[in-house]
């Protein structure tokens, strides 16, 4: 049977830390750069989460670079999911689910889930830049860089560079 | 460990058979009977499909009788999880949201997966009106009644005549 990979959305597909920078700079006239954000979670920021809270955030978020061609090329080749923590900020739900059939309109309702917690989806293989959301993991797991997660360490997990490392893994070797 | 049950929403816990009837009433002026749906899909209904994506639909759905009741009655004994089918229409997803902050406030946002398909949510036992998702589920299944499986056959399924018979199971021998 086809593997299933489950494919998180923010940090992965949508550049989140990229748009809290904007809405900082565009809201405090202060520009962060990516050094300050490195090792603590997003969260951290009281503002982050004002923001995420903002109508717009995440409809608007820019795209991670070659997301949208290393999603498809993994959509070829497994059965992906993409599960998404949103149930948190409610009015996240429906922005991100637009923002997924804008930019990956090869991707079907069928392939999302949004949820609270991501212990309870199945999958073969995750590709995640939370430690909390790999860890619980049983599967492969694939970390994706983001400033948050420089220091974390993941038993058994594969830390790539981004999509361009994930399209020139070794597929055939990863096993569940 | 905790069991972990998985409850599905439209006809188990939001009346979406009442507000279809409801819609149709309002909208056509045609008062339906139940009886004129048993067997069917709501789904088979052209106008079904209309009412659900139409905004409002899901977020003013009557609730279930003793539904309140009985999934609390569960969360008091279970780890449960809300399971919905939900991105085939975007914008029910925040609609259910808020409908389940308010009619089942002790839910919480990580007990919340709204999804495409139900296949890849891990649980112990599952309470579903659909034999799609039931025949899919490995665990002890619990049919809802609805008015489309009345004559529904799903192997290895208890099926039950409401929450109260939900809440008076004995639960100790549900295996998972």
């Amino acid at each position: 049977m086809e593997k299933q990979i489950l494919v998180d959305m923010d940090g992965v597909l949508a550049d989140v830390y990229s748009q809290y920078i904007n809405y900082e700079f565009k809201n405090t006239g202060t520009l962060l750069h990516m050094e300050e954000l490195e090792g603590k979670s997003e969260f951290s920021f009281p503002s982050f989460r004002n923001y995420v809270m903002t109508p717009g955030f995440f409809r608007t978020a820019p795209v991670i670079p070659d997301s949208v061609e290393g999603l498809h090329y993994l959509n070829e080749r497994f059965r992906v999911l993409i599960v998404s923590s949103a149930t948190e900020f409610p009015q996240s739900l429906t922005e991100k689910q637009a923002w997924l059939n804008e930019h990956f309109p090869f991707i079907t309702w069928q392939q999302m889930i949004f949820c609270g917690s991501k212990e309870s989806i199945r999958g073969d293989i995750m590709i995640d830049d939370h430690p909390k959301n790999l860890n619980h993991f049983v599967g492969q797991r694939i970390m994706f860089p983001q400033p948050h997660n420089n220091a974390s360490q993941v038993e058994n997990c594969i830390r790539v560079s981004g999509w361009k490392e994930i399209m020139s893994l070794n597929w055939m070797g990863v096993h569940a």
